[in-house]
């Protein structure tokens, strides 16, 4: 059986995407990355949760040393995370390099495990503008991978969500049956979801395209 | 003043990468990496004594999750490091796309720190035969750091030493004042240098060729 190593935060999009994998039949190493992030225990339950769902031998991955670099909203308490709604340009919520960090980790993990794909559930256009969600990145990443690894070592990163719109990884979340009750975006809050910081909004506004009620707790529900 | 990120392991390699990058007048962030290798207090003691000499700002990054991947004779006690000379091919020592793993966080640090270069003092043929030290992996890897970071980011991979024979890179530390007696390369002994695992023989072969004396102790010194 094919074996893929698939990047799970806890979030919708990498529950969707870890689904795909699924339906394509790959055995599922999956992998979590605590990094110091504000809600890390909401979204380690949620990882733990899907890794129960998929039957997938698991890995969490403890990388404290992005609270040394700092630099983001997501790991530096002293910058609030935005609650005004998404502007142009690259928010403060940017980690820097994070997926690069992320993909490398995998990369050593699926060399190991003889996987040969890796999964991760980034989005291009519809999401929060980080430049490491782009394609082009992920292609060069790839290639990197490929070249820095054995030479029977070959590794495809697949990104299947990444030009789909929220309200499409809504849908088709829903009818690959994933439990999206389990998964938490929100970059903030662990009790109730803020609904009011990007990641709140983006999900809120797929939801609502989509025509579905969004089925986690919020405080409130910003109109994106 | 131009700033560059500079990964140093505490062995001769990098010490010397470190200071080109300091002849080349930039101010130096320097970066070490305890990854779970069996000698990582000498490795460190041997970073923070360049550090001193360098006047460099250095951050130290604790990378446990080597250890979860093992797979590799430098953070798997159950893997023996081999003695009896390199032989073609990859060798146990081999640590799953270790320097994708350490450029990525290097990228993120440079980043933060505004930096417009990272220095890694990989050898390419002159080497363990090790994937992640070859220029193609790094030029990709470049690449994928420009990509996956903000666009006003621009980051040079230096890697100063990469076609260069391990006598050259004795003479040229020589050449530059690098305090050789400070650095350390051998993969499991922290008293005296074991003098018989692969990095050991390709340092001793330096000197040798070089036909100087190599000023740590060793425990017995191979005819490579």
């Amino acid at each position: 059986m094919k074996r893929a190593v698939c990047i799970i935060s806890g979030g919708m999009d990498s529950a969707v995407a870890s689904f795909i994998d699924k339906k394509e039949r790959y055995e599922i190493v999956a992998v979590h990355f605590n990094y110091g992030q504000k809600k890390k225990k909401k979204e380690l339950q949620a990882f733990e949760a899907l890794v129960k769902v998929l039957e997938a031998k698991s890995y969490v991955i403890d990388l404290d040393f992005f609270k040394q670099i700092g630099a983001s909203a997501l790991v530096d308490r002293d910058i609030a995370v935005p609650e005004d709604g998404i502007k142009p340009g690259i928010p403060v919520t940017y980690v820097p390099f994070r997926n690069g960090i992320f993909l490398s980790i995998a990369a050593a993990i699926a060399e190991k495990e003889k996987a040969s794909a890796i999964y991760i559930g980034v989005v291009e256009e519809d999401s929060s503008g980080y430049p490491d969600c782009r394609q082009s990145f992920i292609e060069a990443m790839q290639k990197a991978i490929n070249l820095g690894t054995k030479d029977e070592t070959t590794i495809s990163v697949k990104t299947p969500l990444i030009h789909l719109k929220k309200e499409d990884i809504v849908s088709l979340g829903l009818e690959l049956g994933v439990p999206l009750e389990l998964t938490w975006s929100c970059y903030q809050s662990e009790e109730k979801a803020c609904g009011v910081c990007d990641s709140c909004r983006l999900r809120l506004k797929g939801f609502a395209k989509a025509g579905v009620e969004d089925p986690i707790p919020y405080k409130t529900r910003a109109v994106l």
